[in-house]
């Protein structure tokens, strides 16, 4: 169900990330490699950020990511220090609109999710009810991660304090956490399933992690070196100024893309250092 | 906010119906008359009954209805006793995707509105927690039209005896006194607008009908005849054979056509026999 | 590139043949397992004739089959006596919109092809300049395979004597050897492939076919035994009333599917006979 | 059919030209003034240079602009010195696809089109047969609009001498006599529409014509203010810096608006200096 790909770095274009490489999310929408079913191509998505808006700008469509050419074409020109693509195999009875795709962008922040809320529809009214009237009102599709997400941003306004990476982790806890309690409360047991990525641009918060105990979907991070690809070969080369990709998937076959380990949680900061934290465990 | 049309009576292509008359459902996507905007072209859907199969076919998209080549298509081919038609026009807010378009459809039932319940979002965590879990998690789209459609579903699901117009007009008036108290209770004052459609493909129930005294949207009937077109121009001959239709705006010149007045409620029963109700007024 | 199936027999629903079976052609729109490359998600098509219409009907869209809602609803109601579907890999460079999917519609006729006109733009002005007026007007689109059919409508008009799929063989080689002329003259030496299906409905002609010698795209024929699908299995029982299905894939693992040989052309006639021919060997 | 605006001068935001003033080019998508027929919602198109790249980018949609969700998205962020933004008012019998809508990009040049060639069937193969291999090989849609800039670009890299606008002038010039002269020849005497523009991101040709001396859609210029959109409200104030608008109508009630006049051409320089030319009258 779904990869994904966010780029933290100096500013870089977005068909270096998207379209060109060898294995890029686009590849990724017909033919990913760590997943059983290599598919992912109910709806795409793409989300950047500009020195000059502290909004995310979101392109969405429910055409198949490889065969649009509104993606090609907005790849092309868009450069950005912050990225994020996603491309989505829809959970069964999710309906594929635009509305559901990923990455979801409220205020500052934007969100992408691989996995889902089993029988979300059990917990879905609860969730809703504990949500604040705008954020309820944002809402406009019909997924399990929208829905995480309007809940995120809720509890991290009700967080004292100036944004922080660790701001954000804490709210991103308490999110699940509190998801927790609602399946519990519901007799909810099955697996869900929480590879997640928050950023407001200029920080971010990632984890790879599911309930249960059970072996989350793959994520990869890689850092530390400048990002560039030519003529479909991405190129990690060592520089002083900081770079972090995540990827569902690794881009390249460098050795320097390392697994993040189940039930870590990433903090990037704002020199986009990298602070791993063990998760806690729910249920 | 839309157009519609129902017709039942005697087979017809839907064609004749949908794509051919000079002022057809088509032509009221982009050249409506009796509303202050004469554009609906946010989407439209079709719906028919088929002799072997008790609910309703849908096709819907959220293309323009005058350039879908495929409505065209469907039409030329489709016949049916049963046929709704709607264009839309999308309230302020609501994305257009397929899932918000009309008609709806859930078991024997098919659901069209022209209208919107005012300030939808106040209501709507209220509405959706009064719901049947399958109702719940029926839903797709984000429409105040659907969320009352699925709770018509269920009130009616509630009421003993045998299947009626009847049935269904009591469940359609508790449908809207229903909503009427939770407007009230979240001190939602705002007139809501209630032109709907509910047919299970042999008896239907129409209604025209504003809340607060408003002037309700426009809707017309028209019974008695055989219906056709040739050419463009609508044939309503004397027939012994019942047709009924219903429609936000004549198909025709014709005298024949009657307005709806506004507060009334219409019961279609399997004869295609008409019995006017005055409707309640809740607030 | 592409996979496809033909019905035709007595009237079943579209369900039964497009969206039920195990390897229906819906699996096959991402899981084809007779090409090496398993996905045909850049849009699909269905035909179908009514006794009522001479002409097909025809749904096409450009979203992946699997997704599409719109497909799974009509497919629940339509039945027919001949039902064409396919699903699209678009070759490179051809854009994916409704009017580059099969089938193509043109009078009787529908047409579907699995294969392509290598470096099609050499030949294809010089194939524009040989059609009617009539046959270039009509096209829409700009794929190989629209123009190879608008040129078989033309030949075809072109040749005397009553309908009958032995007329219609004549024509489809006719257009095949004109087409291999103009390869030749345009100095285009490489394969080109011909899996194709032409069908008025009431009789059709099928080759699997690829030039130079290669071995063309795969290709099976059932025949003899009466049709239906249950909970996604197909049953093929013996039967009176002739039934012959053609498709890319066999929908079943029966013994009583064939491979059609490379360089066949299969004549279907009125009575749903088969009669197989030895196709020229044009280049 | 259609209408278009084109700005050069200072960097301004997408949105402020194309969404946000009160008669915007999303306004008159649905409610143009200086048409008889005030929608134009079969597609969009937006294109805009960015100091990086020499070729424009091109964003387009079938859908109808008004309600595009990714068009809102992408104008509050693009910022450019030369944006063109198109909504279609689609030609009867022409498809409404993705590759149908306006601007074209072919190398540096980005091209607008309102109107049409009357007939266009009856010269697109003699039309065909006068591009290079691959000017012909590049177009992937079906209007006569493409197929116009098709020649243009072919004529255009046929002069001598660099970039200029008068070389654009020239080319245009000669591309409108080439089909005049096509168009006698097929003895097709009807009325042509050329409301064109066309730009290299640097400097830009717009011409007014029809042809027969018939009254050409509406067209508009403003120079020599800066401009701006703050609430809906465009601000055109002195400016020393050149800008320039062109639109099919005016985007604000400010007297600085004129009416460009049947037959000219204006040519753009790179300092964005305005030319007005007398066009041929060809037929």
């Amino acid at each position: 169900m779904c990869r994904f790909v966010l780029y933290m770095g100096p500013e870089i274009s977005m068909s270096s990330l998207v379209t060109e490489p060898e294995h890029s999310i686009i590849v990724q929408s017909f033919n990913s490699q760590e997943r059983p079913e290599p598919l992912n191509g109910d709806g795409f998505g793409v989300g950047w950020y500009s020195d000059r808006d502290p909004d995310a700008a979101i392109f969405k469509s429910i055409s198949p990511a490889w065969n649009n050419h509104n993606l090609f074409n907005l790849s092309r020109v868009i450069r950005s220090h912050c990225i994020l693509a996603h491309v989505r195999a829809a959970s069964p009875g999710l309906p594929v609109t635009r509305f559901n795709c990923h990455p979801f962008s409220r205020g500052h922040f934007s969100f992408m999710h691989n996995g889902r809320i089993s029988n979300f529809q059990s917990i879905k009214r609860q969730l809703c009810n504990n949500l604040s009237d705008a954020a309820y009102a944002w809402i406009q599709g019909s997924t399990d991660s929208e829905h995480l997400f309007a809940l995120y941003t809720d509890i991290y306004a009700g967080i004292d304090g100036p944004d922080s990476a660790d701001k954000m982790a804490r709210a991103l806890t308490q999110t699940l956490v509190r998801i927790s309690e609602m399946c519990r409360a519901a007799k909810q047991l099955e697996t869900c399933d929480y590879n997640l990525v928050v950023t407001d641009g200029r920080r971010a918060v990632v984890c790879r992690y599911s309930t249960g105990g059970a072996e989350p979907n793959s994520l990869h991070i890689h850092t530390g070196h400048r990002y560039s690809c030519h003529e479909g070969e991405v190129n990690l080369s060592p520089c002083a100024e900081p770079t972090v990709l995540v990827a569902s998937e690794a881009l390249t076959d460098a050795d320097s893309w390392q697994v993040v380990a189940a039930g870590q949680m990433l903090l990037i900061n704002e020199s986009l250092e990298v602070e791993v934290r063990e998760m806690f465990t729910p249920h």
